[in-house]
């Protein structure tokens, strides 16, 4: 695979001035348009040691303006990054729209030199790979642009010039001796590196093989294929715009007709539920009292063992969330928990791929998050409202699997509601609430327009909770239309969760 | 100080029961009339333990809607944590204007007990507490509702708390053997606590004792403060924005006329620069390489003893701060620096105390930070152009100072820029600016406005150079009618600044 980049291939000097010049302007040029673009760059740097990445990670930001561009290289994890999914830290430094972010030994950096080092099986690198390969393609499906530079070097060139770097005093200290140990592993490397490369190599996030050797050679190419890259991703993004815009226009003309009744009709999910369930007096109160005490001792379990909690809570207006919540973390104690009410992206979430927003909220361990709204709402409010495109809100299942399977993997404990009231049953908790002084605010207009597209907003929670109820991450459907019975419900739901989950505690910990 | 909450005061089931209801549904609504304000509730709980601190943050969290309720409990800190100034972690856990704050274990913390165990001084505590104060006076300078309750007990009844939590199983895990070991020292702990209510009660922040024995007695106690409080800072928040608006339309009306004439032609700091100076051909490039070699081994010393530098650039519009950079970051591994460009803040950094954006960016250990233009921006864009009030500028200068101590105590070395052109200069820099093709679009309309209020910058910059420039952050000017002469003048600062640390690095580290 590398015996391309082993050829020896040079710019001169005069070359090199000679094409610096326009290509710097046009790289400025680009970075100034880029700015107003809908999307970021992400340019990884992977290779061998001393081909050159960090040189060539230093030339972009003298070439181009560092200020709109963000560089991140990574060390051994923060105790803040340990104690949440390997990916958190990656998400947190992703560059917003119309920036350029520059990785060194970013996320292919760990599943590589653990197979070099025989840490992981190939099988175990396949998996981290195609966690990789998931992770990128939501990225580039959101729109960024993804660049992978992998800086190559002959073994003997590779020799050379970590000799070279030593040599000199003002370049002695960037080689260390982790350098010369991987020069050690060089063929294990080498085809772990090739097995990496080809597994991840994809249309929308391709590696490229650089010639490290000569600078000038591999400064320019990266930064040619940049400006190549950056030129037609501005343009592509430009048609996809158009493009969902007709879409969009066609839809919204059509929207009401293209509810297909038929399908509207057919038995949901549901409708399977019996919604006639209730639970009072002193059953209740009985009820509840022993979820409650479950919970505030399985909980602080949980604490003790640095296991977390994600709840997410979705459900019909009015259906109760709220209310339910507030019981459920009445058993908490408030300094370990935390209540995420979803409402509208902020401007800096809105710079940045639709989970960006939930990743940030991935609480430390040992802690309570409840999400009041969540991610769902791509697959809920932004399918049936046309807020996103279908195929956005398509591949979004697969994306939020993607993301719950990173946290429970991590020994996120993960609960997720829907709760179920009855069209009749809203109509009549609308009403009432315009009547109570201090809950008339939660009323809106939207509300009563929500209930215009009941049926849609039905087939959309069909098929959510049939693509994402994961064992990992399992829907509870909750027949609400009984506070009481919503409450315990969720209660035992919360605290079934932990009691299974806590068996293979000791397990999580020791990771 | 203690004894009026040593009354041994209570509240009937009855009484309770009565007042609730109304209570409730007060602060909910306020709560709704909060999330429109322009300003955050920061609400603080210390005291005694077993005084109920924990259970009161419950009750507001149960009583009111969580949702607009951040509530954070601070333990030892992360490594992120440790690596920046002690308040980094309180400053990024503010809540955004609208909601409302509760901290546990919080700032008067460590400072407490770190003098009930003879850790500190009487001096050193009254040092933090004078901390303290800058910091909660900033905020509330900038509208923060603060509230702080003592909660206590006498030393009989925390025994009574302690031995009745430990008999209950289900309440038993809440006692810890810190809260034994502190009930032990109850007198140094009184004694600290009454010089810390002391220091620290002020009419932006004050105290307000709370006996604790009695959990309806002091939940009603403290919900109603709260209540009380919110309306009350409700209603002058609003006579504030009226009486600002009615200053600013005036100051609007008057502008032009108000620029002092005669203020404004006294010689300032500027004008006793020599702007004739110039480095050129060998003398510039055998300089620029000098002290590009020294940085690049001083940052890289810095590196290993995790010293983190901060460098702050302001200066004329044109006056070469973006190239000025750059030729420092050269000297620099792109891995280890960020260049933050400051320009209008987001929508989540409005919601904030304007100093919370750059709290932000204080980087880990080891890093450079380069501020493209800073908080420095109060004192002079937002001064010369009226968009904060006389008062809120004025007082920027002490907030300022008090940030910036905090990051050089903590051993972060910063150095701060001014970079000065004349205004003939700048004048031939911008019609050149408009002749190239890259460099277009750095010139605006803006540039040219602010040209014309070249006297009023020139006043601001002298007022911020001497309120401001101190000896752990010093202001350095620049004459940057030369840009090579700037270029070094600037590396050299820095790399002087690095060298005088770095005698002290071991001692930092240690800490």
């Amino acid at each position: 695979m590398f015996e391309a980049a082993e050829l020896g291939r040079k710019i001169s000097r005069d070359e090199f001035d000679a094409m610096a010049p326009e290509l710097r302007t046009e790289l400025l040029a680009l970075q100034q348009q880029l700015r107003q673009a809908d999307f970021p760059v992400i340019v990884l740097f992977a290779g061998v040691d001393g081909a050159g990445k960090n040189e060539t990670v230093n030339l972009i930001n003298e070439w181009m303006d560092p200020r709109w561009i963000v560089t991140r290289a990574y060390g051994k994890p923060s105790d803040e990054e340990r104690e949440r999914p390997e990916f958190w830290r990656y998400w947190r430094d992703l560059p917003p729209k119309g920036k350029v972010g520059l990785f060194l030994s970013s996320w292919y950096h760990r599943p590589l030199v653990d197979r070099v080092y025989g840490k992981t099986t190939l099988a175990e690198l396949d998996e981290n790979l195609e966690q990789i390969v998931h992770f990128e393609k939501a990225l580039a499906d959101e729109g960024a642009l993804i660049l992978k530079f992998w800086m190559h070097l002959s073994e003997k060139a590779q020799k050379k010039r970590l000799k070279g770097l030593e040599k000199d005093p003002m370049t002695a200290w960037q080689v260390t001796k982790t350098d010369w140990e991987h020069y050690c592993l060089y063929d294990k490397f080498t085809s772990a590196a090739e097995r990496l490369i080809m597994h991840t190599s994809k249309g929308h996030a391709p590696w490229q093989i650089v010639e490290g050797a000569d600078s000038r050679y591999r400064s320019a190419v990266v930064l040619q294929a940049l400006k190549d890259a950056i030129t037609k991703h501005l343009a592509n993004r430009e048609a996809v715009k158009k493009v969902n815009a007709e879409i969009k226009g066609k839809a919204a003309k059509g929207k009401k007709a293209a509810a297909p009744d038929a399908l509207v009709s057919q038995p949901s999910i549901l409708s399977s539920l019996d919604m006639t369930q209730k639970l009072e007096g002193p059953d209740y109160t009985k009820a509840l009292q022993e979820q409650r005490a479950r919970l505030a001792h399985l909980y602080h379990v949980a604490k003790e063992k640095g296991v977390s909690t994600a709840l997410v809570f979705e459900g019909w207006d009015a259906a109760g969330k709220g209310g339910t919540i507030r019981r459920l973390t009445n058993a908490l104690n408030a300094r370990d928990y935390q209540v995420i009410p979803i409402a509208a992206p902020t401007e800096e979430e809105r710079a940045q791929h639709y989970l960006w927003r939930f990743w940030r909220h991935v609480a430390r361990a040992g802690r309570v998050t409840v999400f009041d709204r969540s991610w769902y709402g791509r697959v809920l409010v932004e399918r049936v409202e046309g807020f996103c495109t279908e195929e956005a809100w398509r591949r979004a299942y697969g994306e939020i699997n993607d993301f719950e399977e990173q946290l429970t993997q991590h020994g996120i404990v993960m609960c997720k509601f829907w709760l179920h009231i009855t069209s009749e049953e809203q109509l009549a908790r609308f009403n009432s609430r315009g009547q109570i002084e201090y809950k008339k605010w939660k009323l809106t207009d939207e509300d009563w327009r929500n209930r215009e597209s009941w049926g849609l907003y039905e087939q959309a929670v069909n098929d959510m909770v049939e693509r994402t109820s994961t064992s990992n991450a399992p829907w509870t459907l909750i027949e609400a239309n009984s506070k009481n019975l919503a409450r315990v419900k969720v209660m035992r739901t919360v605290a079934d969760a932990l009691e299974a989950a806590l068996g293979k505690a000791a397990k999580i910990k020791k990771k």
